[in-house]
């Protein structure tokens, strides 16, 4: 013990990116490993967002769609840009992951005529699966759910598009994006990548690996509050032949010219669909800027360092109790997540001791760790915890 | 005009909602007359958003999804309810206008087997009709679009949906929605009502007319912030064959038990599509706050006599430049939209003079008067302005 907690201190004393801590509006009393579902927040949101009420709404009023807010969801979308490797032009913030899934996969469909199925990772997050069906109901599709292990085994000249989670929202395995995108375009068929728990969490490089799309949430490492909007990566390759069936005024070439006819904007704007949903879309923006000048392999190194170190602190208190049940290698996100049979009863009580993580059905604990402002005594502050509840049950 | 001046100072006298424009952070100078585009900031939301911010996402974190958060689309659906005649549990709030066009449409196709055309208002606000022919192409439909007077000429056993708006964005005219519902039932077909420029404007009677679906956005005369959220109507009678394409986990009956199928909610919430946009949506529900206690008849009845006056003052002032394109009737909702050829240049011009309204291609100026917080005085002096202005360039 004594010794974790001596390698806790040290660790945080060497730790780069300790000083971001100070960004976050976070009680210190309190350990927050959630931020695989909800990010904190970064304390500049609220200033931001105030400034956007009274100043650019209250007094530029109806002025500043033009001055600043209709071409936010691009300029935005420059913001996230770098964290997964895309270069500029290329991604815009809109809508929700849902419906950015459902636009992906009817764009994809329409690059693969002659194709039939719809190929999605069996062990997804369920929004995913659920819009995938729907889409392949919409289209006359047929839908394929496959664990990402056996894409081998249902990939071929029928499937048309297939869509994969980089990170599982159960296990915190990490896929490999690289072999699965080459393994998708050797069949012929277009890949969606689902990056929400994987954005901010690693270097992502969906232009080095030629992703066809991709889309993300906000949210959770990227902080950008709940239910913060969504983004969509669109390839400038891919663009002038990239057909969303969402074709609201926002993605027109030229909207204000309110014509009949829909023309999509020349670029990534296309994706967009309606209006955009400025409060929640500044307030990502001001979240965004924890960014600038952060060095995702950084991130990425402290994120497997933290979860490497929470995993020993676990086996080490807990583990004739508990399972771990996410990666020991590198192969997995910045969420560690358990397995007992009482994963349910022990989050509230772990959250009644200020630890907060969260379950998932049936038996998960999940326990996110966010490089930006977690650090390694509270991985060691959690596994205490953990033990300590569970030694009050035997 | 001193007479004009004496009856705007007495009719403000008297105006029983003079009360309300203390709710709203305006500048007292500026003349803002664009509230049918973007609704004037109510106070309250700026300490509304400031407290989500800092205590339910900071403090409660996570806990928030489960304590406020998750059902808020249909809790603020309820504010919006009454304004709209819906009773309970027949609103909910998501995704933009556009986005809940496309569910109603293609919800409304489902409800129509065998019929093959979508009717849609050829004078629509531009982004109904590409969403239309979206799902026209999607779905393997005709899209025919008529001019709303000449309903009558396309309604038939083909029809499978008529998309109409209830006022006309450009001209302001008033459309009558119990003749048009009744009309399109005689069809046997269904009406999805678009009621982004008539909600806040009158009382609207959805249930008595048995209206199928309708949409409508919150950021014109319901003030939620540009870009806010918008609403959807599903009447109970059709909730539970109301299947919407936009299928994600917001609108699935158990969607924390994440489980592979979906299986939607049996009431309103499945119209909801993914993840709620949060800061938005409480920025909103803030907003519909002023709308306590205040009677829709009041507010039609001061926003006839708003724009009738306004009206009357164009007349007398620039009646020999400017024509008049809104009815002079009852038959228009809460927007004067005036014609001239330069009126592109005369916005500008005007807004230097700190009265703003808007422009629409080619030559329509817009004036919208919003009953909870402009006056008669307001419209006096915009129509002086522009009187002034146009002097200045005869």
């Amino acid at each position: 013990m004594t010794d974790l907690s001596e390698r806790a201190a040290e660790l945080d004393a060497r730790d780069p990116l300790a000083y971001l801590r100070a960004e976050f509006d976070l009680d210190p009393g309190v350990v927050y490993l959630d931020g695989n579902s909800l990010g904190a927040p970064p304390r500049r949101v609220a200033a931001r967002v105030g400034e956007v009420i009274h100043q650019e709404w209250g007094r530029r009023l109806i002025r500043s769609w033009q001055e600043t807010w209709w071409t936010a969801p691009e300029r935005v979308g420059e913001k996230i840009a770098p964290l997964v490797g895309a270069g500029p032009g290329q991604v815009v913030v809109a809508d929700s992951t849902s419906v950015n899934i459902f636009k992906a996969l009817v764009a994809a469909i329409r690059l693969t005529p002659g194709r039939d199925e719809i190929v999605v990772d069996a062990a997804t997050f369920p929004t995913d699966g659920y819009i995938a069906e729907s889409v392949a109901e919409m289209t006359g599709k047929v839908l394929r759910p496959v664990m990402p292990d056996d894409l081998g085994d249902v990939l071929g000249d029928r499937t048309a598009v297939v869509l994969l989670n980089q990170v599982d929202f159960k296990t915190g395995r990490l896929y490999d994006m690289a072999a699965a995108t080459e393994r998708v375009h050797e069949a012929g068929a277009r890949v969606v990548w689902d990056l929400c728990h994987s954005a901010g969490v690693l270097p992502i490089e969906l232009d080095a690996l030629g992703v066809d799309l991709a889309v993300g949430c906000t949210y959770k490492f990227l902080n950008g509050g709940p239910g913060a909007p969504a983004f969509i990566y669109v390839p400038r390759r891919l663009q002038e032949s990239f057909r969303q069936p969402l074709s609201g005024w926002g993605g027109h070439r030229d909207p204000f010219a309110m014509t009949p006819d829909y023309v999509p904007d020349p670029g990534v704007a296309r994706a967009r669909a309606g209006t955009p949903d400025i409060l929640s879309l500044l307030a990502l923006e001001a979240a965004l800027e924890v960014w600038d000048g952060v060095d995702l392999a950084g991130v990425r190194a402290k994120g497997l360092a933290l979860t490497g170190f929470f995993i020993e602190c676990v086996d080490e208190l807990a583990g004739d109790t508990v399972e771990v049940i996410t990666p020991r290698d590198q192969r997995r996100g910045h969420q560690v997540s358990l397995r007992h049979p009482d994963a349910r009863a022990l989050v509230p009580e772990m959250t009644a001791r200020e630890v907060i993580g969260d379950f998932r059905d049936p038996d998960v604990l999940r326990f996110g760790f966010a490089p930006l402002y977690n650090g390694y005594a509270e991985a060691l502050r959690a596994a205490r915890t953990l033990a300590d509840v569970l030694a009050t049950w035997s």
